[in-house]
C-alpha cells in the first residue's frame, strides 16, 4: 500500500464528513518571537506581557493571525493539497486567546460540494475549528477551495452549496474573557487614536513598505506547518505559470496587519474575518504597502471600554498606497492590488 | 601569544586524547521553533507536548537531529576546523531525549589516527559524546575526518585505525525511558501506516520538494553553533572549487528527515545512525527531494508497542525522487544524489 | 485627523522633553534563540544557563547587544524616523542583565538641539534609558541624530550642545549584582586567554568571515522592532543613493561582536560603549571580517576576579582583516572599513 499521502481529491470528500487534522501543535514563546521577526508586529498586548496582564489577560497572547495560520496550515494536507485555487474565507471568528504552552488541534467538516461544469474538479466547502488542549474552541472559519478530481470520470456528488454570511455580526463577536480596555495608555500603545476617533469611510495610508524574501516566507509557512508545495518547490514552480514560488496568501495578510500598526495601533485584537480575496499572487522581491478603510463602527453590548471597527485593509505591491489603489467602477482591481481583506477589530474607547 | 584559535591540525591530535568542547549550550523552545521553521518538521512527539506526555515523555522533546547538530557543532572548532573532508559517521546512538531547559555539553576522544601517503594530511577518528547538565549521556557517535597538517615535515603519529561497526545492532538501540507506543492515534500522527505495514525492500517516494536559501542554511548552521567557514564566508567560497557557500551536510540530513514525514510519519524517533555519505555538495537554490528504502525490520526485546525499522534515506537535488535515483551497478551514484543515509527509527506497532 | 504617525521633525523636539516610547517588549527564550541564529554568538554566559548560574547570575542573560538593539529600536519611531544620519553614540552603560521573561520599556530625554547652518535640518541629542518591568534601569546611552525639518521656514530652537564624555570611566562601569569570574573554566569558555594575557596595543585578527543576507538583517531588525524604512523597503531604496536596502548599523555591531569570540571568548559581558562610528554602509551580500585592538586595561575596585578591557573593534567588508585595515595618518579610513567601535568588556582574571 502506498505510504505517501497524496491528499484528498474532489471525489474523496463526503458531505458532513469530519476530518481530524494531524498533527496537533504546541505553541511557544519561540513561535511568537519568530512571528515577530518575520512580520514586525508591534501591537501592545502581544508585545508586552505586562500590558496584557494589566488588561485582563493571563500573558501575552500569540498574534491572532499566527493562530489562524496554524489552524489553517493543519487543514492543508487533507483539504487543499490538490487545490487549484483557494476561493474564499467567511465567518471566521476568534473565540479565545492562545498562549505559549497551549496545544492547538484542528478539524474540518465538509459543509458543501459542487462539481464544476467541466467535471474535472469541484468546490469543497469546509468549516474548520481550532481547539486548545482542553477542548476549548479558539477559532473557527469557513473556506472554499477548488479541488481537482483524481479521475474526471468519477461520479459527481450531489450539489450542496452552504449559505455563507457576508459578515460576522456585531452581536456574534467574542471579547476574550477578562480582556478590558480601561486605562488604556496611548503613549505606550503607539497611537493616541481610539475607537471614537475613527470615522465611517475614513481611509488610512499605512505608509511603510516591506520587501519580501524567499527565506522569510518559507520560514513563516513552515512555522505554520502549511505543506502546500507551491510555496517551497522551485522545480515545480519553474514548470508553472509564474516560474516562481508563490508566497502563502495568509502571510500577506500578516504583513498587511503588521503594516497597519501605523494608523491602527490600538486595534488590539482581531475579532473576526468577514471575507477576503487574494487579488493577485505575491512573490519574493515584491514590496508590500497597505491602506485601510473604516467600513463600520459598532458598540459592543454592555461594554463602554471597547468598541469594534469593521475594516477593509488592502495591500498593494511595488507601489505606495497613496491615492488608495482599489477596484475601479467596473470592479476591475488596480494592477498593484494583491489583497482585499474585510475584518473586524476590537479597540479601546475613551 | 596569538589569541585567535586556528583549530587543531593533524599533528596536534594524540591517540586517546580527550577534548572537552566549548561552549555548553542551553536549549529552549526558541531552538525548537526555529528548527521547525527551518526544516518543516511535523513528527507528532516533537510537535505536540500533549502527545509526548500521553506517550510517556515529560514534554515535547527536541528533534533528534537538532540534538545531533548541536553536539556535532560543538566538536567542529577542535576537530574539523582544518578538515579537507568529512569522511564518515558510524555507531551513532540516541540515548535519551533532550528537552527545552536542558544544557548540552560535548566531548570527543581521539580513537584513531592515520597519516595519508602524501604526508600533508591525515585521518582523525573521534568518538563524540553529548551529555545533559546532570551528566547523563544523550548521544554518541564516531566520525572520521581528513585533516590538514600544519607542516608536512612534522613526524607522523603511529597509525591506529579503529574497528567501526557497520551498524548499530537491534539489541543496542535505546528506547527512551517511559516512551511507549500504545494507543497510538494514527489520525493525529498523520499516517495510518505502522511498523507491521512496512515490507523489507519497500521503497517510498516522499514526493515533496524543498528549495534551500542562503539565509536558511546559515541561520540553521549558526543555531547549531557550527563554525565551519565554508558555510558562511562567500569571500572564501569565491576562491574555492565551487564558488559558492556549501550547505552544512547535517542540514541536508534534517531536510531529508522532514521530507520523509510524507510516508514515514510514524517514525517517531531516530534511535541510531548507522552510517551516511554526503555524495555531493548542496548549495542555496537547490531543491531537495527524498526517498527511502526499508533495509531491516526488528522487533525490540520485551516490547510489543514499538518496533524498529532500519532505513536508507536518499536525497537528490533538482530532480524528483520518482524512479528512486540511486547508485548504478558499478556503484556510481546518480548525478542528482546528494545524501545516502543509513539509520534506524522507532515506530509504533499495531 | 491623520492616523499615520510620520515621526518627529527637528522643530518638534523641545529641550528637556521626555518621550516615553511605545511599545514595551517582553523578551523570551525565543528572542535569544533567534539572535543566536542570526549572529552566531557563543559567549559562555549567554550560551549556558548552567555556566551563568555557576557565575552568580540567575539564568542565561540575553546578549547585551540584543538588549541595546531592543531599547534603541523602541526609540526609532519618535527620535530618528526622519533622520538624515545617525551621527554618534556616547556614554552607553549596561546596568543590569536582562533575562527571558523581563519586559523592557524605553524613554528618551532631549538633551541638546542645534540647527544646521542650511536651516533645513538639525542635530537632536537624546539620552535614552531602558528599564525592566520593575523600573530597574538596564541600559542608558546618548545618541545624536541629524533630523530633517518639516518646514525650513520654521524658527530654530535655541542651540544647546551637551557635553559628551569621551568614554565611560572605569569607576562608572557596573558589574551585575552576583556576577563573578572565580573558577572560570577556560576549556568550556573557548579560550585560555584571560585579562592578564592581553597587552595594551595588542591587535587581534578575528579571522572568520560572515556573509550577510537580506532575510537575515530584515529578520534581525524586525526582531528589534526597529522601524527605520531604509532597512525594509526596496522601492524606497531603489530611489535612493545606493539602490539597495541598508543593513541596520547595530546589526553590524552584533556581527562584529560575534566574530570577536575568536580571540576574545572570555569577554563575557559588555559594560560600556564609549563611542562608535559606522564608517560606511553595509548591504546584503557583503562579507564581514573584524579585528580588535586593546586600548586600555583596568582593574575594578575591590575585585580580583574580573577586570575590564577597553577595546576598539573594527569591521571591514569583502576583504579579510589581516593587516589590520584602519584609518591612515590623515584620518582617511581604509575603503573596506564599515565599523569603528570603542567599548569596554569585563573579563575573568587569573
Amino acid at each position: 500500500m502506498a505510504k505517501t499521502d497524496s491528499g484528498n481529491f474532489f471525489e474523496d470528500f463526503l458531505l458532513g464528513q469530519l476530518l481530524r487534522h494531524p498533527t496537533p501543535r504546541s505553541v511557544t514563546e519561540g513561535d511568537a518571537a519568530l512571528y515577530l521577526a518575520l512580520t514586525g508586529g508591534r501591537f501592545l498586548l502581544e508585545s508586552s506581557a505586562e500590558a496584557a496582564r494589566a488588561h485582563g489577560l493571563k500573558a501575552a497572547p500569540l498574534d491572532d493571525l499566527l493562530v489562524f495560520h496554524l489552524v489553517f496550515g493543519k487543514s492543508v494536507p487533507q483539504i487543499s493539497l490538490n487545490a487549484v485555487a483557494n476561493l474564499g474565507y467567511a465567518d471566521c471568528r476568534f473565540l479565545a486567546p492562545v498562549y505559549p504552552g497551549d496545544t492547538l488541534s484542528a478539524e474540518s467538516r465538509v459543509i458543501g460540494l459542487k462539481q464544476t461544469s467541466r467535471g474535472d474538479s469541484g468546490i469543497v466547502y469546509v468549516e474548520t475549528l481550532g481547539r486548545r488542549q482542553d477542548g476549548e474552541p479558539v477559532l473557527n472559519f469557513k473556506r472554499w477551495v477548488l479541488v481537482r478530481k483524481r479521475d474526471p470520470e468519477n461520479p459527481a456528488p450531489e450539489t450542496m452549496v452552504p449559505e455563507l454570511a457576508p459578515l460576522v455580526a456585531a452581536e456574534d463577536l467574542v471579547v476574550p474573557r477578562g480582556l478590558h480596555g480601561r486605562n488604556w495608555d496611548v503613549e505606550l500603545s503607539g497611537s493616541p487614536h481610539l475607537w471614537e476617533d475613527y470615522a465611517l469611510g475614513e481611509r488610512i495610508d499605512h505608509s511603510d513598505g516591506m520587501t519580501l524574501e524567499e527565506a522569510e516566507h518559507q520560514m513563516a509557512t513552515r512555522l505554520y506547518q502549511n505543506t502546500a508545495k507551491v510555496h517551497f518547490d522551485q522545480l515545480l514552480a519553474s514548470e508553472g505559470r509564474f516560474g516562481k514560488r508563490l508566497v502563502y496568501g495568509g502571510h500577506i495578510i500578516s504583513m498587511a496587519r503588521a503594516l497597519s500598526f501605523n494608523g491602527l495601533a490600538n486595534a488590539i485584537r482581531i475579532a473576526a474575518i468577514n471575507g477576503g480575496r487574494h487579488v493577485a499572487p505575491t512573490f519574493a522581491g515584491d514590496t508590500l504597502f497597505a491602506w485601510s478603510e473604516v467600513l463600520e463602527k459598532w458598540t459592543l453590548p454592555g461594554r463602554s471600554d471597547l468598541g469594534a471597527l469593521r475594516l477593509r485593509t488592502l495591500a498593494v505591491k511595488n507601489r505606495r498606497a497613496e491615492g488608495f489603489p482599489d477596484k475601479d467602477e467596473a470592479g476591475r482591481p488596480d494592477p498593484a492590488l494583491v489583497l482585499d481583506l474585510d475584518y473586524t477589530v476590537l479597540m479601546p474607547r475613551r
